[in-house]
């Protein structure tokens, strides 16, 4: 098999029934679910996984599996890697960078904006299309409506494969040129998300040490929840402004609040690290004349680590 | 005046309008917002503070201010307070707790459950009704469908003062006789209040340090959020049934991506000491063996600490 060389039906990216041609390598939970959703719209899609059994059910629902990376790579012009990290998606490429030239690269494994960056001038050098992006939902929701992808980079390839990407879900946004932007949202995402996660599942342990039902509390932290949007607006308008007002709320009583949890929540046996974290970058701001100004001045004071 | 006597009118807990008049402890932001409630539905409205001053607009409004605590408490049968902490309101009660007999206490000033619990004995030791209350909503939702106050302990004081009490908003909820019930429900719910908007101001900081503008992030935060009743759900079931399924999504997982995060956050110069304090409860629960369980596991593992 010459790898240099491009089919014509992969160069019209289109099988007969007007579908392009896909193929995913990294066949976890994610990957998986990739690959069902480009099968199920129809893609002729050819999966590639470092152990072939992940294929199995795949390959009953039609996909090709490639025995090599090379072979998964020839068989379409539109390659899409998702596996653990950076140097594991770097490690598979790198063995194959000839074989990408001339097709388009979406690399959804989760990165950071630097690496995003690194990688697309790469694929600039190796003659192929970069288009980065960023899953923002369970493997469960590719595919569906619920589903939401970031991506950033390669215009000409997001535009050239838009419809393709569509049938991984529900909202495809394209966040511009630079490749990192997409990184840049998701890292921020996550973060945002796996504090707030763990603060609900904190709270889950302290209603337990009270002997409250954790459907009982839920009902309670989904309400809580609902005022969040109209914080995050809030406070969104102060980084924007550069203004803090402290208002009905500042830096010193939110310290005070932390304290008292903190308080109960070690008189409860129950470990407030995070909590306590939370409450020293509040001190700081504090010692630093932040005292009366709104919460959201902490966005300045934890980027003066 | 005797301090001793309550009023035959007061007696009646109404005035002409059949409205219940009611005294106000602490005129804060809090304090002042409760105030303002009870005098715009027609309550005859007693209102005392350390310093008077706090009390100008709500005379302007119809409050009565009165000089001394005793006369505050001894000029309704339904005495509210609401101040910084536990020992706040109990250096102000403990100096006219004679007075208080036969009446009626609210005490929305935030506490602790077992504080809670020790003021509905010491209420009960000096003759006088007590029900304890957690205000979740900030002050300017007061009075209005917003907001969200639970209530716990004296079940009599409730039902006599429901009617009056709906004068601060929206949904009131009654949570059983036992006094620390609503501090419970509070001191959880704070917890996840706290530390999930600290991950928002976190977010915000990585989005600015990326030049994206907070009103752009703020979006798909929101979007992110939207997320949160359906895990909340799912984590609460685990919980309750103490069963921790990883499924698509486990402990180790969870870590490496917080690891991700850490390192790329690190690299902007901005402070990881939260995500941090998080990633070694993660850790701590691999090292015990619960790698392939769900995140929910953390429930337990925060409770050995």
């Amino acid at each position: 098999m010459d790898h240099t060389k491009i089919s014509q039906k992969e160069k019209n990216n289109e099988n007969d029934k007007g579908c392009t041609p896909v193929t995913v390598l990294g066949l976890g939970p994610m990957g998986q679910s990739l690959a069902e959703a480009f099968l199920k719209y129809g893609h002729p899609t050819t999966v590639w996984n470092r152990t072939a059994e992940k294929a199995e059910s795949l390959v009953k629902q039609g996909a090709v599996l490639a025995n090599t990376v090379a072979d998964a790579i020839t068989a379409s012009s539109l390659i899409v890697i998702c596996v653990l990290d950076y140097d594991a998606s770097q490690a598979i490429l790198t063995q194959v960078v000839n074989d990408l030239k001339g097709r388009t690269l979406v690399n959804l494994t989760t990165s950071s904006p630097e690496k995003a960056r690194k990688t697309a001038i790469w694929a600039s050098e190796h003659g192929f299309d970069y288009l980065d992006g960023a899953i923002q939902t369970p493997p469960l929701a590719i595919g569906t409506s619920d589903a939401l992808i970031l991506y950033s980079g390669g215009e000409y390839a997001y535009n050239k494969h838009q419809k393709t990407l569509k049938s991984l879900g529900g909202t495809a946004t394209y966040l511009g040129t630079d490749p990192g932007r997409a990184a840049a949202y998701d890292i921020s995402l996550l973060d945002m998300f796996w504090t707030s996660i763990s603060g609900y599942v904190h709270a889950l342990a302290v209603a337990k040490s009270e002997n409250i039902a954790a459907k009982d509390f839920a009902k309670y932290a989904q309400e809580l929840i609902k005022t969040f949007p109209y914080i995050m607006t809030h406070f969104a308008d102060d980084v924007d402004t550069g203004q803090y007002p402290g208002g009905q709320s500042n830096m010193i009583s939110a310290k005070a609040g932390m304290e008292h949890i903190i308080h109960t929540v070690q008189g409860h046996g129950i470990d407030a690290s995070v909590l306590s974290a939370i409450k020293a970058i509040a001190q700081k701001a504090i010692d630093e004349g932040y005292g009366t100004d709104g919460y959201s001045r902490l966005v300045e004071v934890v980027n003066r680590a």
